[in-house]
């Protein structure tokens, strides 16, 4: 098996910032009632940057910043559950737009779980061999999916991007220690967003619809806090590492009282859990990247850092990165 | 490195039979216009059942041909440009609904190349030795995307899924000889579905549309006359095969012209090209393992048969995996 590590990190927002003031304006909601549920003050919504435009922001920053060239990368995976269309891929559109000739492209979607899951395809095609340099990103501009009329569910999401290059290292050891996946279709109905009905009789008009989030807020609750812990469990009893060995645990960002819950169960210390979803909402497959690289751009995650990543969500999915940066 | 074989294979479609002759009905059109520009005589349209029925019905096929019980299955893969939701994804809900308790699932979008990207990640997860079965379905409703005002495209496509389960084979050789994928995402707006734009102000209101089927026929027939025959080559030349060594070559059916005009291009006899774009319409992403799998079924690719599996389309993508059945 090929040894992997991360050649660079990167993360991007758009510029607008709406705060739950401003959200307080257009619909019956506080910044007090948001803050205390979620732990949410602001989030940033694109004004017109598409899901692909984050993606190629990130993208680019990560060539910048890694000193390749976009034909040094052999594969492009975009994790988002809010693409910039059916076809092409959010992925292709990132990949022509950044010149990687010699890379293909595909977008997964696995909700708030799909940067984890891209992560695990990115770093087995590479152990594979077939691959030197993967480009993993996740990206989301959920403020297209949202329903401004639902303070439900408006209250919570926002738009970023954020990710990271992957490729062969002959010489070190592999930065992906171990992982847990699992995905619980059978409760699938407790989140759902986009939905495209089939037709029911032919032919119909030409107008399309798909639908906004709905959440039963307190499924998804009791669904993270019980399977969460047990995911990072696994995943670290597979690393032969104790909990206790992780520098930080970079958790998916939907709600500041699960992360607390999450440290709780686990009984480790809440400063292991940074938190950001304060300054971001839930940026779902976006925000296990953005997360991470504000913590690598802070020098907290450095060389040696043991990190467990974690998405929970849509699908129902969960899943655990346990990785050594 | 693992070997891999397939354990099994099926297809589905559902079952209202649109027919040029009814489309000339609703629109401008006539049987001989479209059969002669595009070899296409029927269509399957789906009447209420969404991507994730289609899919449910060809996993419990390949459970039944099979012998093997869900909970064996430890990844499923729906490659889809038209899911059934955002969230949960088509994969999840396919997962849930057959009770493969032990998999993880998620979507690939890579339009009709979707079912060849998807086979690398699956057979090279497969070959990591992280897995030992996994699912890989093709499956679109594409009747909930086509305009059907629409004549240029509304002829065009139609609705249907297939899919393999694959497994470590520790005895055989592997059904995976070589591949070769491609994206060319600055040709990406040759051909797009399902866009959704951006917010341009903030707030805005609750509907959500997305676009139709929109298609410069000419650049893709050009684009995919063009690359198909390369990649095949490529994909020939890794697995130290002549392309004249394959028994059948399983395209995409997007048009019978573009098919006929692959082999007449790389010098090999029509016959080695099946066809079935006359009774399915182009199906995308269910193409190719809808017929693998009647080649299956029919005898013609047995035990030992060489074939090349070959996507090209949305994205702009193309793909070709090499496999010894």
């Amino acid at each position: 098996m090929k040894k992997i590590k991360f050649r660079a990190s990167s993360h991007y927002v758009p510029e607008k910032i709406v705060t739950n003031d401003d959200l307080a304006q257009i619909m019956d909601t506080s910044d007090e009632w948001i803050q205390k549920r979620t732990g949410i003050k602001q989030r940033h919504i694109s004004q017109g940057e598409n899901t692909a435009d984050l993606s190629v922001k990130v993208a680019l920053d990560l060539l910048a910043k890694s000193g390749l060239s976009a034909k040094e990368i052999d594969l492009i995976i975009v994790a988002t559950m809010s693409p910039e269309a059916y076809t092409p891929s959010t992925a292709a559109l990132v990949q022509g737009e950044i010149g990687a000739s010699k890379a293909f492209a595909f977008d997964i979607s696995a909700a708030c779980s799909g940067y984890i899951y891209a992560l695990e395809m990115a770093s087995a095609y590479l152990a594979s061999g077939q691959a030197k340099r993967v480009m993993v990103l996740g990206g989301e501009v959920l403020s297209k999916i949202i329903d401004w009329q639902d303070r439900a569910t408006a209250v919570l999401f926002g738009d970023g991007a954020g990710g990271a290059i992957l490729e062969i290292d002959s010489d070190g050891t592999s930065a992906f220690l171990a992982s847990d996946l699992a995905t619980y279709g059978q409760d699938g109905q407790s989140l759902t967003a986009g939905i495209t009905p089939a037709l029911t009789s032919f032919p119909a008009n030409g107008e399309h619809k798909f639908s906004s989030f709905a959440m039963d807020g307190h499924a998804v609750y009791s669904f993270a806090t019980r399977e969460v812990p047990k995911s990072i469990q696994r995943a670290c009893d597979k690393a032969q590492l104790a909990v206790s060995d992780i520098d930080y645990f970079v958790l998916h960002q939907a709600n500041a009282r699960i992360i607390k819950s999450v440290a709780k169960k686990m009984q480790l210390p809440i400063e292991k859990f940074p938190i950001n979803i304060d300054r971001y909402g839930n940026t779902s497959a976006a925000s296990e990247p953005i997360l991470f690289d504000e913590l690598v751009q802070a020098g907290k995650i450095k060389p040696g850092s043991l990190v467990a990543l974690s998405g929970f969500g849509g699908g129902l999915t969960v899943g655990t990165q346990i990785i050594r940066y």
